[in-house]
């Protein structure tokens, strides 16, 4: 594996090989520095600070170092350069880069010109396939990924995590289940990929109806945005809100994510229950991004 | 020590040991590393170059890395998450954090949610203890901390680090004289405190009058916004403009400080008589905040 | 050689000694981490990625790290400071800084204020020596440095990389062949200064009428915003492109140089052309920047 673009180029023997591998990463190289000597490189073209931070952090607990490659604000880009002749550049002064860019496509184009691995770190509205990793992995630290049913909630049309996840899930035959205000579901051509590949995909209209069969629930941030009118927003927002109460008569190892930051669509008083399994995911950043740099880079 | 928040959690002997560890810890870790492999976050919600700067030079002399974990025009705070939640999430990418944030108290909650050290940079109007310390410490390198007359100059009003380091010298039964412009005097309860404490504080109209008994010379900027009329705060600052001239009958030991930046408080051909000690001050930042990370990290 | 500020400052022998090291340092200091424990500082104030980077990547290379000193939008300069003091507290955080400063002159100001090595990483108009070196290394690459024919296209007014390239060859008893839009030709005054050191200026018309003779051709970037008219801008930018026709009958070891970002003076296809050094003279900024960082750090 060179560089890391999609979720969609690693089958299911690669994706689980770097689940197994973020899980020994942290004892494996616990006193060693694998990468030392090595520059991850991180050129973010928008922020991104969760996604930026925890590539950094792995890199140093890998003994490697990091350098900020500057962002369009700042950079050439600003003059009129390409993406191409950047990426031709800044190549020479890493050994893997990051690249966060508004545009879709972009991470895939940079590879073409790049002598070393990149990985993509979101690409507008397309991939980000290393937090598809986190959330497989997160899942896995309380079940099997097996046969799961999982509910995808909240803006399912533009969220791009939930429809990487979803994906993802097709290699281990899940069932997903989807609660979404009106307008806001997710695209027909995305349900459609999926249950080509094998998976069902059914829609609900509450969170109550189905929460009892979840094993998973995946909650995403409703955007005011989205919402012309903001009392409509706090309306439909206040009832795709988990709270203690729903979470009554759930399975025991059902585990709540979020790709996080979260605003109002989770109780803070869910914090303390088993479920919540968010800030766990968020931590672990590190090491499933550990798994893949080494991946790349050794 | 865990958290290091307020120069007020710490009692003498505390002070005293971290003091005493500045003086030393660049011979003792020379050419070690004891912070090897550990990483020092660095969370800046308002801009402090030189706080940032010195923590991340004692860090890097110690052996480890720093990460930036943003501020908050480009971090997850912008999109409404709590400041409990941001903690969570970077607490798991670090060894350790400072924190400088706009907002008295910042510090304390994050401590509460935090697995991890946190370190205060600054909370607003609030406290500053590692400033406190630097100053304490270059005090300490001209005579002994007990029993000085000590003159703090300026904004006694508003200038935090004035506060913080009267209330350090009560441990120290300092006599604190006082020489601000009207309206920017030391606030009557902060008065009242060092004088609970022991110390006596005692007002003055002039330099003139007291310079000759001082041990220690204080100087903090006046800010130009705090006077309605410009032609006012031309008068006023040029009345407590430090110059060689004031210095002419001053004692042998004489220590200037300052916070720096400086404008126009101090003369710069005051720069290069032996009172002068806020360069020193200055880099006393390495030495001191390596003392903090050894004292919280190792 | 303690501070890097001017191209002026060095003497053949000491440009040869640089660029010999540039060659050699990457092989001689592999696995090696000659300035392990050191800090660069890197105080930009104004942005540069490339030069940044580059510096950042050199010293990485060679075991030593980095820290940001901030730029002037957050920096105590914002509040007043002189550069005089920014430097005297700066240069306790590290040990050595690269300055880059939209004012002449600044570097020089720098280094007498400082304690550590200052490099020049851009004043304004005036120096910017590594630039110069790396122009250097990279033409030296393809051929000896004597005696060389070098063609100067472009803006040749404001073009500062272009005047300290130009006064670097008179070591090397270069002719120089300039090719510029009307009003932005090579000042008189630098004409002067080169022919007074021994070297031929010759101007031409077209790139046409000399690029036969040409072992070197040297590009820069032609500024919309020098010209008010903006048809105008596009009918000059376009007689002073490079393309792969123009180069039908040329030496066979031309090397095309362009200190990028390129916009439209380069035409894409002449990219993989043999002539196309541009890339390789970007990449270039580590070994080159290493040789400086040993120079002035061990």
């Amino acid at each position: 594996m060179n560089h890391i673009i999609s979720i969609h180029d690693l089958d299911r023997g690669q994706i689980d090989r770097l689940l197994f591998r973020a899980g020994e990463v942290t004892n494996e190289y616990a006193g060693k520095e694998p990468l030392k000597g090595k520059i991850l490189g991180l050129l973010f073209f928008e922020p991104s600070t969760r996604t930026r931070m925890s590539f950094e952090s792995a890199m140093l607990r890998l003994g490697g170092s990091c350098m900020n490659l500057g962002g369009v604000e700042v950079s050439s880009m600003a003059k009129g350069e390409t993406l191409a002749d950047t990426i031709r550049v800044v190549s020479g002064y890493a050994d893997a880069i990051v690249l966060r860019h508004p545009k879709v496509g972009a991470a895939r184009l940079a590879s073409e010109f790049s002598d070393i691995p990149i990985l993509n770190g979101g690409d507008g509205a397309g991939q980000h396939p290393s937090q598809t990793l986190i959330d497989l992995y997160t899942i896995r630290q309380s079940m099997s990924l097996d046969n799961i049913n999982i509910g995808l909630i909240g803006d399912l049309m533009y969220g791009r995590t939930t429809h990487s996840l979803a994906y993802a899930l097709t290699h281990y035959n899940a069932r997903i289940h989807t609660i979404a205000p009106k307008g806001l579901g997710l695209p027909d051509s995305i349900r459609d990929n999926l249950e080509e590949r094998g998976s069902s995909v059914i829609e609900h209209d509450s969170i109550e109806e189905i929460i009892g069969e979840l094993d998973v629930i995946y909650v995403t941030r409703l955007q005011r945005e989205r919402f012309p009118d903001p009392a409509k927003f706090f309306d439909v927002s206040s009832s795709y809100r988990i709270t203690p109460s729903l979470l009554s008569d759930v399975k025991e190892h059902l585990a709540i994510l979020h790709p996080l930051p979260r605003v109002d669509e989770i109780d803070p008083s869910v914090d303390c229950l088993p479920y919540a399994r968010y800030f766990e995911q968020a931590r672990n950043g590190v090491p499933v991004r550990m798994a893949m740099l080494t991946e790349v880079m050794s």
